[in-house]
Parts: structure tokens; sequence; C-alpha cells
């Protein structure tokens, strides 16, 4: 994870981890849910790279609007995908105890706060963005475009229903179409609408928000791509987590369907059109030029 | 539920029964995910009285507003009452089998499909208010409060809150504080926030909507009470259901803090504050009238 991010990024980052926990309900213990509370707010404070809210906040600023102004929508991403974690964790999905080497909320919870802190999230997300504080001077149809880029991304149509793909593909044969699509529902979804939310925002064209979406779905794709292949090249040490835990499973991955050297070449294919769409918005984009490559080159 | 509605009331009810699965995504059987799609219809399908969207209808016509108009949001709020149920059935919540003597989602559907549909359904419901389609023509400022109110009242902050006091609660000696709150979260928020959303979109002014959301408060509390006391004083053939179970289960309710007859008397002084708060809307709010009488008087 290492030089992901150059300064401009780097900025970012921080200033989403500031803002964050100020987007959530409030830590001062006073509410009698507060239980849930607490709950929401481990789930979103785990050390992640913060990769969507920082390609909402850069987005904007390419698109000549002030990243400031996309914090609670920067964040309200950040929100979506953390509630997706946290109901992944749960039993009846993939049953995991840890998350990032702590335990799961369920683990920390109990399964029915970690449930609910999960819905708390997702419908924070939507608090967040329309809430007449978090928008204030900005156009409504740029707030409402946003704040509807990501429930349709979120949905049954795109990350929940490549939840729901996966579920169906366990054990069985899936060819590429089907893993495709299940990547692009599971990773890709979110990643492109936190590209498409900051071009909202920030007012861009209209060839500036194609663009954006489009380097949003193929780093979406890379990204899942290169997690394949991590989890055969890499070494626990390496990746912080086991590895071959895909071929243990029987899942289908890039890897198991295409081989190593076509997955990794599929993956370089699919960090040139990242890049190629990055044209539209010239030298100014030279920041995620640099994290398309490291996000291809990351050995964990 | 015989004569609950009056013919405004049940024209409303026509309405978002033909509209809500256009509002679902597609029935075609086309997509990958179909199985969850099958399983958010089959959540929002169940023969409800569909109470909240009724309210967002009737208040919007009484701010002079077009119920038409008001429909995508009538249908969000029934589609987040939806989630809100499939998920409380869940095992590691009420674990209940049946919901109005069907199969729940997750014994129809399984545990994951359960989760995921409502965690559909809850973002479908934002997905429909902010669609382009669904807000033509409606004021910017309209749509996003309405938007709002409803992800304020489903949050942390409102009825997954309420949840989460509710499991709190459970086995435990409960004052009648905690229970106004309990009951504020899981039963009044949504119903406050059906009769704000119709003001919104109806360009109410002030005075109205203070009074819609006085009047859905008291409604929401009353409801509640009213259930409290059929768990008592009903039998299963009227109720549909078997009653005592709050008793059997140690639940704190209105009539376990208060008894039957203080019970009775305070859902009836919640009732007279509705009526009351209906003033605003003058002779036109007759519907209302007779409906917060008639929730007051229901024997199921």
């Amino acid at each position: 994870m290492a030089g992901l991010y150059d300064e401009i990024l780097e900025n970012h980052r921080r200033k989403i981890e500031e803002a964050l926990p100020s987007y959530l309900p409030p830590a001062d213990g006073g509410a009698r849910q507060n239980t849930v509370y607490e709950a929401m707010r481990y789930a979103c404070m785990d050390g992640g790279k913060r990769l969507r809210p920082v390609l909402v906040m850069e987005f904007c600023r390419l698109c000549g609007g002030s990243p400031a102004r996309a914090l609670p929508f920067a964040c309200a991403v950040e929100m979506i995908h953390a509630y997706s974690l946290v109901h992944d964790d749960l039993p009846c999905m993939d049953d995991s105890p840890l998350r990032r080497g702590k335990p799961s909320v369920h683990a920390a919870f109990g399964e029915d706060m970690a449930l609910l802190a999960g819905d708390g999230l997702l419908t924070r997300a939507f608090e967040v963005m329309l809430a007449a504080e978090n928008r204030e001077g900005l156009p409504a149809e740029g707030v409402l475009s946003a704040a509807f880029a990501l429930a349709d991304a979120a949905g049954a149509g795109g990350m929940v229903g490549g939840q729901v793909i996966d579920l169906q593909s366990e054990g069985k044969a899936v060819d590429l179409p089907t893993l495709e699509a299940l990547q692009l529902g599971k990773t890709a979804a979110l990643i492109t609408a936190a590209c498409e939310m900051g071009c909202r925002i920030g007012d861009g064209s209209p060839q500036q928000l194609e663009a954006a979406c489009r380097f949003g779905r193929e780093l979406g794709l890379c990204f899942q791509i290169v997690d394949d292949l991590l989890d055969v090249t890499s070494t626990p040490e390496m990746l912080g987590k086991p590895v071959g835990g895909d071929q243990t499973n029987e899942k289908a991955t890039y890897v198991s369907l295409l081989g190593t050297e076509k997955a990794a070449a599929l993956a370089a294919e699919r960090t040139r059109g990242a890049v190629e769409a990055l044209a539209a918005f010239g030298e100014e984009a030279s920041s995620l030029r640099a994290l398309a490559q490291a996000l291809l080159r990351r050995t964990s």
C-alpha cells in the first residue's frame, strides 16, 4: 500500500480520515442506542486505504470543483463500502471472524448489532449527502445526481447484485462473462460511482463524466484481477493475510479462468484503458495516472 | 382492517398497489441476480395496509400537490418499511419463520438472500426518489428534503435506533421514557417521515409541515399502544395471529407498564392530539380524521 498515493491524493486521504467521524453519529455516548453508533464507528475506522472517497475528491478537483465541498459525498461512499464489508462478514454470508486482523463487527458487537450497524451505515450515507448543511451552495442537480449514482451502484443492480451472483456461483463452473458481471457489481460499480460523484459535485462536462466513469470501470476491474493474482503469487508476509484461499475454496477467479499470464496481461490492459481515459483531464490527472500504475504493481 | 380507509385513502392505496411493482427491479427474469429481485418483490407484495405511503399521498394532496407526483416517494417509504420487516424476521433478530401467515423472506429464499433483499430494498428506496424520471418537474428542494426526511427517520437515530433499544431492553425492566424512545424510533419515526414527505412534495407551508409531523408522531405512538392492547384484549381469530405473546416474552409494553385502562386512555389522548393537529388542514382533512379514529378502534 506504500506509494499508492502522491501528495495530492494523500492530502485527500487525510481530509477524509479527519472528516469521517464528524459525519457519523455523535461519539458522546449520550444516546440510548449508543452501541450501534459505536459499531458504526468501529466499522468505518479500520485503516483502509479510502480509495473510493479519494476518487470522489480528486475527480471533483479535476473538474474544477472544490474538493472540500465533496467531503460529505466522499464519506458517504466510504460508509457504503464499510456497510458492505460488515454484512459480507456476517455468519450467513462469508462468516469471517476477522477483518484486517481485527475482530469483524459481528465478532465484536454481536450478529444483531452488526446487521443493524450495516443498515445504519447504508442509511447514514444518504442522510449525509442530503442534509441541508452538507449541500449548501452546491447546485441541487449535482447533489441529486451524485446521490442517485451512489444508490444505483450500491443496489441490487450493482453491488448487492454482484454479491448475489457471487453466492450463486459458489462451487459452480463460472464463465468469464459471469465473472465479469460479478466483479462489475461487487467491486467496479462503487468505484465507478465514486468517480462519477466527484464529477457531479465538481460540475464536470459530459465528456469529463464519461471519461471518469470509464476510468472507474477499468480501475475497478483491474483491482479485482490483481487481487486474484496476489492470491496465487504473493506470500502471507507480503499480503498480510493467508494466500491460496481462492483455490482452497474452489472459487472462480480471473486466474483460475485465464491462467496467471493471461490474467496479468488483462490487468495491464485494463490499466492502459484507465490511463487512456484520463486524457480527457490532461496534465492535471497525473496523480490518478500514478495511482492506476501503483494499483497494478501493488503487492498487498 | 375493514373500514380503515374512506374512498379518498382507498384510492391512494389502489394507486400504490399498482405503482409499487413498477418501482421494483424488472420482473422479466432476465438478470443474473434475478433471485434477489424476486425476494425484493416478495417482501413488498404482502398485502399490508400501506399506511405509510397512503399518508405520503394524502398529505401531498392536502398541501395542494398532485398525489400522483408523490407516488415514487410513497413507494420508497413502503420499501423501507418492507426492508425493516425482512431484517427483523432474520434468525439473528426475531427469528420469525412467518410474516402475515406466509413464509418470511429468509424462510422462502434463504438467510443470505433475505439479508441482501433487505439491503436492496433500502437502497432502492433512494434510487426511486432520486432518479431523474421520477422527480421531473418537482422542485429540487422538495425532493432533497423529502429524501432526507426518510433517511433521517430510517437510520440509527430513528428506526434502526429503535430496534437497538428494543434489543437492549429484552428481559429487562424498562421505564416509560425508554419505551417511548423505543416506539418513537421503531414505529413513529417512519410514520412521521411519511407525513413530512407528503408536505415536502406538495410544497406545504411551515405550519402545514409542523401539523403533519405532529399528526404522524401522535398516530405512530397511538398505533403501538393499540397493538399492545390488542395483544391482551383480542382473540387469535380476530387478530389473525396468536395473542398474549408480549406477556409470554416478558416484553415491556404500554399495557405492562400502565395497565389496560391507562394504556387505553393514553391511546385515546394520542388520537385526540392527532385529530387536533389536523385542524391546520381544515375540512379537507376529514379522511385522516376518520383514519385516526379507525386506527384507535381497530380490532386487528
